[in-house]
């Protein structure tokens, strides 16, 4: 099935304001993922633009698709919350395989900046049901919060381990020139932060920012006529769930356990063959969880994961080493795409100072909404 | 190439006003796709709604699945402005042909009506480029009047031919009980109607509407195992623009050839073995311009089908006999499918007062924004 390969990935700067529009934003991220390769911009068949459109721009694939020299080919705009980064690279890696394209470029962009917090704050809100969640002021934090006090409830987590997956990510976040913040943290800070919705302190949420990220996909003939090291997509898993209000877990999130499960029998692998693993991250609790619906660890276990620092870069299994959502700042269409970009960074054995020693297996988790959406890509050198 | 066939079509009621949910308003267009299909809600491995979300509700693929009991399956939203469904038809025929979906539904949904007229064209008109086209006060009618006075100007195309495209379309809209708009018009009648964009009077212009369409699609196997007559996806074309203010031409829109050509040598045919065709009459000059863009006339000549009545029921090629855009009302997201809708109706034979005589190839041409994109499918009996 690997037949469809990574072939370049860029990211913009992430920031909490960027200063330029959505297209000059892009092209920071497109120019990147085009370095090295032996291609023109007319030679990609077809261009996918993830975002939530904050910005006023309505209909952006088609200013940015031509500002990229992408016209007249084809190009459209997938939406799936956090995930439609993530999203788009399935939806281009079926174009590529049913034979439609051969070369497609997936690209997340968002501009939070032209919002207050409190307007972003609201309008993501709306992604939870307006009929019977949103409208009694559910938002974000707040959903995120009631999954970190199920955990806490059902297996003794402490608001301390919380704070732990901060300090790990804000560690290696120094490390990425990319990252919105890049300051190594302290358990102390992250307790002196404000309460957003208690337990998650302020410095247990990632941040709206400005950013986006670029991939672009070809088949595989092409891919290994144009790349020095193609970056092979072995798994693809995905999925949905309910509204929050008719979930029957707040310890796991049942669509990322689907996708996991769908992409390790795609890629003929399990949790222990994967090297490197960027997850979705956007609050503290989430990366826990991630690591148990990814069967990194076992239910409840999640935890000592952190404990044991088997998710540091001389772990077991390397979590996050580009700093996450926490430390990057999370513009909602590009971050799956910036995940993507560690991990084929990692495969391609050019990641700098938090280099995985041969990594072979990677592995993307990126969720949509509150457990809404899942994808779980995995990548292989 | 002909392996993945349409399964079911539905649409609701297009209306200035539904006075109910979104969800509901997929409902009725879902109930209707999956009458008579031996299959249940869970067979269908992944949905696409497409929209340009003018409801409050963000993100708008997960309550609508759920309502829908499409939940775990994979959902995701497409936006590719008028153009959405057409979209995400490619989109769905692709996750089919690629083997990793068997049974998909595309759902588009808009609802409009709650936001002002005034509000609705300032929103539309940021699918010009805020930069340097709708921030100079660039709209959607506006747009459509510079093709008319180019084609008036090239041509010598007359008012009068403009408004015979909406006496046709109305003619038919008394014949379908789902259109906003169900009145045989009068040249007088259109004619006397309020100028809202010279040459363009509001009688030219479609009006916003509240609406859904679905359409489920399956691998060639199993269609014709769980539908009595599947229609058979033969070709598809697709292609952009540059923004308005970079265009050449104004008589004609070079993505709507370009997707017409894409689809005739997929399909194998060309415009004369079309037998019944709907095309994107958004305003009654781009109904003359698709004629001349799909090959159904020469440039120029567009008018003269009218004159001549070859696009009526007993001409060369029907068109928009299910009152087009203008009389159904153009609910953005929805009016792919619905054309897609009435194609499919034709060829299975089962369109009614309307049925154009042993139909057996069809096509549907779906314009998004000002021909920033388009898409036109070829379907076959």
């Amino acid at each position: 099935m690997e037949d469809v390969a990574i072939i370049g990935v860029g990211q913009s700067n992430f920031s909490r304001k960027c200063g330029i529009t959505i297209k000059e934003l892009v092209f920071e991220a497109f120019k990147e993922a085009m370095e090295g390769l032996d291609i023109v911009n007319g030679d990609i068949e077809a261009s996918i633009i993830c975002s939530s459109q904050y910005d006023p721009q309505r209909s952006p694939e088609n200013p940015i698709s031509e500002y990229l020299g992408l016209t007249p080919h084809p190009t459209f705009l997938i939406e799936n919350a956090c995930a439609a980064s993530s999203t788009g690279l399935r939806a281009a890696w079926s174009f590529i395989k049913s034979g439609l394209h051969k070369i497609v470029a997936v690209i997340g962009v968002e501009k939070m900046s032209g919002q207050t917090s409190r307007e972003a704050a609201e309008r993501m809100g709306r992604a939870y049901d307006v009929t019977w969640e949103s409208s009694f002021g559910l938002t974000m934090p707040g959903g995120y919060s009631m999954h970190a006090r199920a955990h806490m409830a059902q297996y003794g987590t402490t608001e301390e381990q919380l704070a732990k997956v901060r300090v790990k990510n804000s560690y290696y976040s120094v490390k990425n020139p990319k990252a919105t913040f890049k300051k190594a943290l302290t358990l102390k800070e992250i307790f002196e932060s404000m309460v957003v919705a208690s337990p998650l302190k302020m410095l247990d949420c990632c941040a709206n920012a400005d950013g986006a990220s670029c991939m672009i996909l070809a088949e595989g003939g092409i891919a290994k006529t144009i790349a020095k090291i193609p970056v092979w997509i072995a798994g693809l898993g995905t999925g949905s769930d309910a509204g929050v209000s008719r979930r029957k877990s707040f310890t796991s999130f049942i669509c990322a356990r689907q996708a996991a499960e769908q992409a390790y029998a795609m890629a003929g692998v399990g949790p222990k063959d994967i090297n490197v693993a960027e997850v979705h991250d956007c609050f503290t609790i989430a990366e826990i969880i991630a690591y148990e619906d990814l069967g990194f660890a076992e239910p409840g276990e999640g935890p000592r994961l952190l404990e044991e620092k088997e998710t540091y870069l001389e772990g077991r299994i390397p979590v996050n080493l580009d700093g996450g959502l926490l430390c990057k700042g999370h513009p909602i269409g590009a971050t799956g795409g910036s995940q993507i970009r560690t991990i084929v960074k990692q495969l391609r054995g050019d990641a700098g100072e938090i280099q995985v020693k041969d990594a072979e297996v990677g592995l993307a988790h990126n969720i949509g909404g509150i457990g809404h959406y899942a994808n779980v890509t995995i990548l292989r050198r």
